[in-house]
Order: C-alpha cells, then sequence, then structure tokens
C-alpha cells in the first residue's frame, strides 16, 4: 500500500446539490484535493472551499481534453501524495461513469479506494416528472443502457432484448445515436407510439422536457433543438409525465402545470 | 387544490443515513409528520426530531400489517390535514417502491406531491462491494429486476431477455424465488459459472456479503443462512467484488465466505 491517503470516488448525483448525499456534501468539504469533470455542476462545485485544489478533467464527445488513461494516472498521483482525493463524478460512478476502470487502476497501483454512490440520472429525472421507473401494470422492470458510441462505430446493442413493451428502458447519452435507437426498436416490434420522455440538463435550472412517442422522438427533439446531456425514457410509464399535455416546457413552466394538475 | 400541504415521497436509500441526500436528512427535520415502513433503517428515523409525529406502515412478505390502498388513504389524510407530510421508502420510491401507486392516488385525490430520489440499493451495494454495475467488455448495460411474488404466483419474467451475458442484473427481493431464477436462467442459457453476488442488509452495520455463482448460488446462500432484504448481482461484473482486501464491513462471516469462495 502507498504512503498516501485514500481516493474517493463520489457520485454527484444529476446537479442540482440538493441531491448529493450527506456523504458525498462532507468529503467536498474535507476533501485535499478535487478532481472533476464537465458532467459535475457548477453549483455542486461552488460548495467546496475556494481553498481547496482543483484539477479539471473534462471530457467531451469528439474532443477528449484528458484521456481516461490520463485521469487513472493523475488520480494515482494525488493518491500517493495526498491524504482525501475527492474523484467527483456525475450520477453515479457505476452507472456508465467508469467508475470500475478509475477503482480498478488504483487497485493495482496500491492506492485505497472508497466508492460512495450519487443519485443516478434515471432516479432523478424520473421523480423530478413524476414517471415511476417500475410500475404495476406497465413496467416489471427498468434498463439502463448507453447510446454513447466512439466516433465511427455502429451502436451494437441487443436490440430484441430491448424491444420489451413491459420494461422501462432508459437512454442515457442516446441523444446522438437516437435515429438508430428508436428505427431498431420498432423494426424489433416495439410499437411507434411506445411513449418517450425527453431530459436535457435533468435538475439543473436549466432543465427542459419534452413528451414524445417512439416514431416521433427524432423529429420532435430536433424541432426542440435538443443537446446533450439528454436522458431518454422510453416505455409505457413515460405517458405518466407530468405536463403531457404540451410538447415542450422549460421547469417553470413545467412547475406551474404541476401546481395546476393539482388543483 | 386542497386546503392542505405536499406529501413529498422520499427515498431514504438503502439504510446508512451517510446516503440520505441533503434534501431527505433537510424534510427528516422539517415535516410535520413522517410515514414510513420497515425498510427505512432505524439510523435513518433517529435523524427525526423526537417530537415529530411518526406513523409506521411496515409490510412484510406473508404479513401485511397495512395494505397498500390503506397506505393511500393515510397518505391522503394527512396531506390534507398538515403541511409537510414525510413519506419516507427505503431506497428509491420509484424503483419498485410502489412510489408511483402512491404519486397517482394522490394526485387523483388533488393533494400536492413531490418525489425525492433516493440511492437505489443496487447502486449502494454495487459501491460498497467495489462492484461497477456497467464495465468496459463485462456488461454494458445494467437491469433491475423484482423477484417478489404473491404468495401462490409464479415468477414470471422474460427469461430469454434477462439471460443475457452482457447486460448485469440486478435482483431486488429475489432471495426466495432464486430456485426458479437460477434455473430458469441456466435454461435460457445463461453459464452455471456466471458470477453472483449476494448482499444482506446492505449498507447497515448488519451487511453481510457472499459471492457465489450461479449454478451454486441456491445451495450457499441457504447454508450461509440468507435473509431477506438480500440484494442479487447476477453477471460478470459480479466477480470484482472485494471479500478480501476492504475492511469496510465488520462482517466476518461474509468475509470467510467470499475468501473461501475465492479460493
Amino acid at each position: 500500500m502507498s504512503g498516501g491517503g485514500c481516493v474517493y470516488l463520489v457520485g454527484a448525483g444529476p446537479g442540482d446539490p440538493d441531491l448529493l448525499t450527506l456523504k458525498a456534501a462532507r468529503l467536498l468539504t474535507q476533501a485535499d484535493v478535487i478532481v472533476y469533470d464537465r458532467l459535475v455542476s457548477d453549483e455542486i462545485m461552488a460548495l467546496a472551499p475556494l481553498g481547496t485544489p482543483r484539477v479539471f478533467v473534462g471530457k467531451e464527445t469528439g474532443c477528449h481534453h484528458v484521456t481516461q488513461d490520463r485521469i487513472n494516472e493523475i488520480l494515482c498521483e494525488l493518491g500517493t501524495s495526498h491524504r482525501h482525493v475527492l474523484r467527483l463524478k456525475g450520477g453515479d460512478p457505476f452507472v456508465f461513469g467508469r467508475g470500475g476502470e478509475e477503482a480498478e487502476y488504483l487497485r493495482a497501483h496500491g492506492v485505497p479506494v472508497e466508492v460512495v454512490p450519487g443519485i443516478t440520472s434515471a432516479a432523478a429525472c424520473a421523480a423530478a416528472a413524476g414517471v415511476p421507473l417500475t410500475h404495476r401494470g406497465m413496467a416489471r422492470s427498468v434498463r439502463f443502457v448507453t447510446g454513447h458510441v466512439r466516433a465511427g462505430e455502429p451502436l451494437d446493442l441487443d436490440w430484441a432484448g430491448l424491444a420489451d413493451a413491459d420494461t422501462t428502458l432508459v437512454v442515457y447519452m442516446g441523444l446522438a445515436t437516437l435515429p438508430q435507437t428508436s428505427a431498431a426498436l420498432m423494426a424489433h416490434g416495439l410499437s411507434p407510439a411506445t411513449p418517450v420522455l425527453a431530459v436535457e440538463n435533468g435538475t439543473t435550472p436549466r432543465e427542459r422536457r419534452l413528451s414524445t412517442t417512439l416514431s416521433h422522438a427524432v423529429e420532435d427533439l430536433a424541432e426542440a433543438r435538443f443537446q446533450a446531456p439528454t436522458l431518454l425514457v422510453i416505455g409505457r410509464v413515460a405517458a405518466l409525465a407530468l405536463g403531457t399535455d404540451l410538447p415542450i416546457f422549460h421547469r417553470e413552466a413545467a412547475h406551474r402545470l404541476a401546481v395546476a394538475a393539482h388543483g
């Protein structure tokens, strides 16, 4: 084991600081150094003491500022020179966060790691929109996949298994590959009328939601100019989204609609 | 709108109070009344002010103290007579928590509802055990199902779709029906050697973990006398479970078993 400290691999949740865990919030104030990427919101980083050193390792599709290999090395170096290294990741570190690779690398190099779960985007967006991921008579299970592919690679998923009307399908980072996803799901038997909820910048002040169907999703999202990060919820439960009487709305409008719906 | 307040349908996470969200922790101190069930840990209830009235609506398999219909009514009644009603549920309210039913009932009766997500058991147990739910080259997606069935009913799941070596399968409340689950998965082509991680009372001081395989899971868990609530993680990633090098848990039985299983 190294003479250093511990790397805390921590889920920062979807963006809203209120959805941090007590443990993540405490580590934010106690860390000797914070390593974070672009999926960690400014509102959350604002909770860290001003004096705490920060290392930005943001990645963007098609434009990797820092490679995963380099991130692993940085964490390893900091883990041997600092006592409490906070590696903050958007959502949950073990759900499409590549946290497994970072943990594996650190352990292989004798650096102690502790993983702290975070609210994953699917749970946060579902709660905000009033969409249960599982629901009696509508969805007996829920499945998370990623629509992210490396440049030039096809989206190769188990379409026959995914085209299941009894399961809620949540697609992370699925906006760019939505044309393939929706076509493949319909080709494998999922109804074109299957409800789809899209959530852009979930739980942040910039959140937007759009309710559509599998056959209209590509067109509707393009027209509304949705951009990454956008989460897609595909399945019967998406029809329960609050405010489905309007094709698109901002968070403030959603609030008004929710109040109106309760009235 | 009713003359009352709002029902907050809040995920309490898996048991460890440190995994509450900041929002849940605040609502615990501000609520006028708290409605909770047996999946909310004592450690978490201890964070509520002593003077806050509590309503226990615990349910246990085969012995429902309070029916779901009655819970819905209670929430509705409290929602019209109190300003801040905290309905605290284990894990996440929208993942096998029947939160969708409670939200639907309340909205239908004009009671405002706000849903606050919680750390679901899968994420918490995976983090504690060092098991990424998705992982490059091992698991491209993750799926949550429930093994819970009503007395006398068979476990009717899409076994062909579930028997997918590239997906991590997490079974909530799956201990009682594990004999059916493991047999069906193997009958549909999942390898008998598929790694399985079982976590009993995840993230609590009573947590125990056991590493086994699909073909030995029933026997091993019976021998170790695992009881509900137990979460099952089935898939390649389960082989990454820590058993030997992390002193996170004071769970000596699981430690010994893991060591034995890893040989």
